[in-house]
């Protein structure tokens, strides 16, 4: 043992306790892409939820959880991102990758390179690609598999050493890490995934004064939260609907692990009784399905006519605000309030927007917390993506006790 | 021992007597933001010079000076920057943190997000968050501590598991960074900083063809060498005032430390007997505050007009030039020519500017050399306030022994 | 040994041989930028070929090429790109060093600052230098001489610890980094540099629907694959020469090496009985000094004119591309078809193009491994260019066994 090593050889037993939890899982994630939670067994999901408590507790400890010597860890952010692209970048960190991003600005794909070719490119030495492709309906998800598609062929072919995994980091249809965050939190908050059974969370729509929201985080959030045995209930003012798949799917998910999916009118009802509410703005499916065909047509004044007619109807609904009101209808008048941040808040970052301020004032703490474990989500997908035993690396780089701060 | 490490267990004597100066001082630095020079005592501040000292030895012999295994440090520009983005950058990688800049143009803070939320956001697994934020005259500093305080807050709620610090790479006020490489080139130059007691320096406006260049250089030389008994000409042509509570503060300082600041209304006045030249030409105070409230109020016919205004009225004083003329004035015509660079150079990036360009040529190097200590300066102030002692923290690395570059 | 080591402290015999073949070599790339390839001798370019094959064995056999354990890797691009900016970052990244880019954009450059005055500051803890300037003629390898003199200059001065090496990534006259890459290729296909001899390979012009595209790639293939012996035949429509003095070298360069160049008129006669086609646009010497001259005098119109003028020359030799009967003239209709990507494809990337798409998709693997030597190649520029004696430390890193993803 020198400086370098950490002088607890033995790691506290809260960090055990999490690896046999680990170990008991059989673990399918290996090399397999991150796209949609519900394309992973619930056990799977536990499985990323482990790890990233596992390397949280490490640093908790200020153990380092580095795993890779060296490696490029790709982002690819095709809309704007702040948390999201900090998260990315510690998860890459974590694991001692490096980020390297591809800006299409600054890079050829704007001059017609295809898909295949940049994807293999940019891959020769990359374990993970992080893609957020969230501005087209129908197009975000199929872009991160045609990607996909590309790297497999390249690694068939022996042009590639390794397949890089691929993190979905926001697309048309699903928001996994958000979501899987968010499933972390309410883990945290609630004492464990067993007692989330039963317990009814309300994914409202919300008011905002802005239009073409994606509505990958309502989506991701019933997709996900149907596996728990929860009680879910969707709320939306008509014509607000989302991709009708996903909402089908949820609602079957929701049957097979004894909890329900229903759909609700009125803000009101969805949060009566309710444990848990995430009131956010979406924009309906068919407004973002013709936004994507203006957008795909140059059509400018057509999407200025869409925005317009939006925001007048939007304002319809202005009073679907998460008010102190609102909030005395849940369980107790104390559900957690959740969002994925940043949210329209009332006479602070707009007029009248999704949440009152003193609602919002008052979840702060948890809301940041909430957000705080994107970072070690990420680092799961990549971790269960790279090494098929991640339990067994865990408990070596614990074991070989590397000091993260040297003090 | 092995490849990895250093044959040279024992550092040379010289390293070993920058630590035991260091042991000697009483340092407050620990979690404590870096804003403005004069926050600090003195001893904290020649702390911070011996750090800088220390890593510079450490890297000159091939050793590592990494003291972290994996950690972000987080950089702003909120204007343009080369070299302090180098040296931060720099600074960064020789302690084992990863760069990861905030751009607001990519980000979502442009959309309204409050900094206090992004200060969070960014911050979950970052050691080091450097801001630059020059522009506004009374807003640079103001959203450092706004920050700060963000920081604070979310530590204290238990959001984040450390606090980052913050260092201020320049704004409105103060330009810690700058001076403080200045201040480590003049002691390099005149062997100690004992031996700038009684050395006159002269902080000189000089002309510039452009308007609008910050006060926090001139601003942080005053605020900076009046700690160390200098003899301080501070000189602008009438109407070219910095900040007052800077000035009344320098002045105080001097006194306190047995030199002394004077106004002298010529450049003449300011190099004659000099020992020290700083020549740098700065908008006058009251200029940059109008030019802010014309900023927020996007007004681009006043901003046009008040440039209009300025530029003519610099281009009264272009005699406010270091020529090899006004050097002669100069004690022994040899005292030191500084300036933190670009320079305006008469004939070279401009037709008439700041300084001659024989005065400039001759002082090439020393100026480099002073640009030079800026990483190491920087990796002096992530380092103390991130560790309690860093002169045990050096003590060890050193004792480590690992390499740099392996060969 | 413990969890961080490799099992194989023996490597595999194919390393031991790379390296056994390296030390044979006389070579004097340390410190030495690597600009042209015809600066080097021969036995350094394939000292550089070792190198990169022995970085690639190591890191197949998941070992760490660490060889750095802090430092810079400074990235100037002044043209866009995709594939050498992630080569250059995988390189760099393999090494142990950081890239930190120089953006003009963001950076004070575009202010008037000197090029000598850039070069040092960001150089203070820099090892590398990549940079890119192909847009001008007469302009790009002459800007990384001015920044190699300000570098040595600095060195010399003692403003640097070290001098930072300086990699071409594209200049107006060589893009060595490509045709290393390719010659890496070539001797892998052909099992080894001896087995080029008496091969033939036809540069060739291909048609293009653009205009303006650099020199650079087919002045880089007629001056490095002249030096091992092949009968190179250069082939382009009239008025669309290269370089004159570039031309003249490799013809001198061929006859000393028992190879020949000839200019040829038609794609079909360079193609006959080649192993090897390279067809691929370019700009005609003389329209590349035409356009210089207006984009140095912002000459829209002219610009645009000139443009005008070139595409509808180009279209007169729409019939210049690489078609399955073309492909049929070759060597038993069996010829590597290369490229540097991305190509113009017909019916793909444009309607008609440098290359049929059949063609094209036939060849997409080994194009594609043809890219897969670049990070190799770069890597191994960097490792020559800083360690005196790179075999030496290869041996030694293989020797530490540290491996690289621990599993």
């Amino acid at each position: 043992m020198n400086f370098y090593e950490s002088n607890e050889k033995t790691m506290n037993s809260r960090f055990n306790t999490i690896i046999r939890d680990l170990e008991t899982k059989s673990i399918g994630l290996f090399q397999k892409d991150f796209l949609l939670t519900w394309e992973k067994t619930t056990e799977e999901l536990e499985s990323v939820l482990l790890v990233a408590e596992a390397l949280k507790e490490m640093r908790d400890k200020n153990l380092s959880t580095r795993c890779f010597d060296s490696g490029l860890a790709i982002s690819q952010f095709r809309d704007n991102s702040t948390r999201t692209r900090f998260s990315f970048a510690s998860a890459a960190n974590l694991l001692g990758l490096e980020v390297q991003d591809l800006d299409e600005g600054k890079s050829q794909i704007a001059h017609g390179e295809t898909v295949r070719e940049t994807s293999a490119m940019i891959s020769f030495l990359s374990e993970i690609i992080g893609i957020r492709d969230d501005m087209f309906l129908g197009a975000g998800n199929k872009y991160m598999r045609e990607v996909g598609d590309a790297l497999d062929e390249a690694f068939l072919d022996g042009v590639l050493p390794q397949r890089p995994g691929i993190i979905n980091l926001q697309c048309d249809i699903d928001h996994p890490t958000q979501s899987m965050a968010d499933l972390l939190h309410l883990k945290s908050v609630f004492g464990g995934l067993g007692n989330l059974k039963g317990k009814k969370i309300a994914m409202t729509w919300a008011y905002s004064p802005s239009y073409g929201k994606p509505l990958s985080v309502p989506q991701g959030i019933i997709g996900l939260m149907t596996r728990f045995g929860m009680e879910v209930d969707l709320a939306y003012p008509q014509g607000y609907g989302l991709i009708p798949d996903v909402v089908e799917l949820a609602v079957k998910q929701a049957h097979k692990n004894g909890g329900n999916l229903r759909i609700v009118g009125s803000m009101d009802e969805a949060f009566t009784d309710a444990d848990i509410v995430y009131p956010k703005s979406w924009a309906p499916y068919h407004v973002m399905q013709q936004r994507t065909d203006l957008l795909l047509n140059n059509d400018h004044n057509g999407l200025k006519d869409l925005e317009r007619e939006c925001l007048s109807n939007n304002a319809r609904f202005s009073n679907w605000e998460c008010t102190e009101e609102k909030m005395k209808l849940t369980r107790g008048g104390k559900a957690l309030y959740m969002h994925c941040l940043p949210a329209d808040i009332s006479g602070v970052s707009c007029k009248e927007g999704e949440v009152a301020a003193s609602v919002f004032n008052r979840y702060r703490v948890p809301l940041y917390k909430q957000a705080g474990f994107k970072p070690y989500i990420i680092a799961a997908m990549m971790m269960t993506n790279r090494f098929e035993k991640p339990d067994a690396v865990l408990r070596n780089i614990e074991h070989g006790g590397k000091i993260r701060k040297f003090e």
